[in-house]
């Protein structure tokens, strides 16, 4: 990066504002994917106008620039693949506005998400979506991927949330979007646009969101399956019903021995067991809790545990929590690394798509770890891989492609909530091929240097197991990566 | 329009699929608004596939092309400004699957509101949005208008229920946004883009619709005050509560008297009533009812009346229903005209909002009947216009503008739930001044030839008062109506 770029910065940031530190660099290089690239400069700005300065300052130089919130992205969505700007939006971190008179806040793009429910529990209020890294995950990047979470089947994901949007447009403009009302047909909904554009449409700098009254009471019920098949079908029973869970986590055999080994909670050792949570009124809970236990029981299951204390839910809670790092610990040799890792599938085929995802498996002698968030067909299978042996990525990578096309073939999508980035990318252009043009031209109207987070999403080529984290293995096909 | 583009529709749609009648092409230059141009013909597409051949056509002979649904549309969205092709698309009215298993259906854009709701509601669903055309208006139209409700404050606007859709581009392409899973994050997203652009980006051709359960039980309650102010803020202190009701209903005095004269409901005297319902489970439905009973007394009702009784909400809904007609009938020379009539306020504004649309009214000589779905700050504010005095719509067109300037000092939007076309263009104008350039470029980046609904939204120049369904009057600036 050119030393005058580096001093405009610093007029704009001043010069606790950024950092050109070797060390910095290497570590803002990662998200949570499996891939690096270091970038040349850190900026960490406080306000929309810094922001707007910096963009406006890249448009000019055309120097690349990603923005990133926590890092928590599992594709790859805050790696600078292309070098320059790392735009940190982490000091942008307060709640300007919280009016619950008026059912909505605004908040600057690095609150957390705890951060944020905090606040409005406290005034009998939340926003429900529950990303799995909710302790750390940032409002912005939640926005920038329309992310969501365990509990999106009755409460939706973000893009449901999000009333308006300050964006910081790719050539420096500072538009507003949406409204500070529930609900607007006031020209296009550039809001909604924004969500799920993975910070290649602009730098979102303010996020006005509406929120939901707290539910009063919640239960869960624990379904213990021996098959993984039956315990899909509980979940489209569930719904079919018609009954809508606040939530319904499933975990495979792979996972539960996984959760077992690290956590002491005690899940019965089994094929499958699918976590059902319900909330709202007393009355409701108590009702559909013995609905949830007769369906669970008709559908196969051989136990059912259900519980309304809050101790006990935690303990489970914290169990599903729990399976990302607990998949990792599976075999000594192995890492559960984010390949395939969150597809959703209309609700009926999860048992078809769950059966299918372990005959690919095997077939591919790789280890997959499949849960996820069932009750809306969205489903995790973590891939365990030996990260130093190219054989292994190579098997991860061919099982991963036959679980897209699967999942593609049943009417899913290859990303229900991380978003596309690098790692979902080839696969996410077979999903869109025929609207694909339609996102470059949209791109290229408002970005038409193309400066914002290069090189993803339908502009992305090549293999997903390149630009690597792990120095002992990267496909290069397409060049770059951190031994570059 | 050339005889050989005629030729070639016919060739697309044989010969009763389209019409060059007079009259036919007269009764198409309308819609419900105040609005009126006559297209040069119009076509009943029956599949996609006619559709794109259709647009492709339009597009290369540079023939404007305006999508319609039932006509509804309050702000002139349907009424073709530059002649051209209107393109009724009432025919492809089937729905396409249902599915209860995964709590979606598809429909063609022609399926009526009720329709649908009708085929959810024997299978214990429904699409509870709840227009106040329920009965007549098409999914179609809804997604092109993020169309909404009496019910939305609970249950969200259509853009929350679109899962995906087919959309035929300017350019004649054919493309499927979105998804058949409940949620996703699979590139940009492109059907929330296609929500609310009022045919200016494509024509829908199919909509994939996520649903909701419906409520087991409901009730409403109405509360009488003798200020509107008070009414207003009654509103407020329910949802700070907080309880999320499933509706209120505003009324002020000019529409409760309108009301009561057409309709023998008996609705309270007064100055202002709300109508405040509840749904859920059935215990929840009574707690709620006593603490909306309690609130709306502290608030300063003068009376509550509460029922369960479904004959009596459904009683008390019809006239709620019947104000728009209603208020036509107020006084002999009086039309009621849909001039500034669904701006949406943060809730605790209402009260603010509502006596400064008093004063303003009072001020310009306008008689204004204030109703609305309060609960999620959306107001309307129905003008009663002479239809053949220009001094009336004068005095009509400035009350709007002053009407309009108060909505957004509040931070409100001049339109929540019908769109803006023609009769809301030059406020959304001053709303959206700053991303006025975003949605140009997003326009011409699909729409470069500019053939889709032209001379709308942005592209509105001139007053609200022309191209006049009222032959006594125009205000011509602009030129055209049907006069010319």
């Amino acid at each position: 990066m050119k030393q005058e770029i580096v001093e405009e910065i610093k007029g704009i940031v001043g010069k606790d504002g950024y950092s050109t530190d070797i060390a910095d660099l290497y570590v803002y290089g990662f998200d949570a994917s499996i891939h690096h690239k270091t970038p040349d400069i850190v900026v960490r700005p406080t306000t929309t106008e810094q922001v707007s300065a910096i963009v406006t300052l890249a448009n000019r130089t055309l120097t690349p620039i990603v923005p990133r919130g926590a890092g928590t992205a599992m594709c790859g969505h805050a790696v600078p693949l292309k070098g320059g700007i790392v735009l940190d939006l982490t000091a942008m971190n307060k709640i300007t506005e919280m009016r619950v008179e008026d059912l909505y806040c605004v908040a600057e793009p690095g609150v957390i998400y705890d951060q944020l429910n905090g606040e409005l529990s406290k005034r009998g209020f939340w926003f429900p979506t529950t990303p799995g890294s909710a302790e750390a995950c940032t409002i912005g990047g939640m926005v920038a991927t329309n992310a969501s979470g365990m509990r999106a089947i009755k409460y939706g994901a973000t893009r449901d949330y999000v009333l308006g949007l300050e964006v910081v447009l790719p050539t420096g403009e500072i538009i507003h979007t949406g409204t500070r009302t529930l609900k607007n047909s006031s020209g296009y909904q550039l809001d909604r646009l924004m969500v799920g554009s993975e910070g290649t449409l602009g730098v979102i700098t303010s996020v006005t969101l509406r929120f939901a009254v707290k539910p009063e009471a919640s239960a869960m019920t624990i379904a213990a399956f021996n098959s993984l098949v039956d315990a899909g079908r509980c979940v489209s029973n569930i719904i079919a019903k018609p009954l809508l869970p606040s939530a319904i986590e499933l975990m495979d055999s792979v996972t539960i021995k996984a959760v077992n080994k690290c956590m002491n909670v005690g899940l019965p050792d089994c094929e499958a067991i699918c976590m059902i949570e319900v909330d709202g009124h007393p009355a409701a809970v108590e009702d559909e809790m013995k609905i949830v236990e007769e369906i669970a029981r008709k559908s196969g299951a051989f136990s059912t545990e259900a519980s309304a204390d809050k101790k006990k839910i935690n303990e489970w809670t914290q169990a599903r929590k729990a399976i990302l790092p607990s998949l990792s610990r599976y075999g000594e040799n192995y890492v559960s690394v984010a390949l395939a890792d969150d597809m959703s599938v209309p609700i009926s085929k999860i048992p078809e798509a769950v059966g299918a995802f372990q005959r690919i498996a095997e077939e591919n002698g790789v280890i997959v770890g499949t849960y996820g968030h069932a009750a809306d067909g969205n489903l995790h299978t973590k891939m365990l891989v030996e990260p130093h042996s190219e054989e292994s990525w190579k098997a991860g990578e061919r099982a991963v492609g036959q679980i897209y096309d699967k999942v593609l073939e049943l009417g899913g999508t290859v990303t229900g909530e991380h978003g596309v980035a690098i790692t979902k990318a080839p696969y996410m252009q077979k999903e869109r091929a025929d609207s694909l043009d339609a996102m470059k031209a949209i791109k290229k109207a408002l970005d038409p240097n193309g400066i914002m987070n290069p090189g993803k999403i339908f502009d992305w080529e090549g293999s997903i197991i390149s630009h690597l984290r792990y120095p002992a293995f990267c496909d290069d096909r397409c060049g770059g990566c951190q031994k570059s």
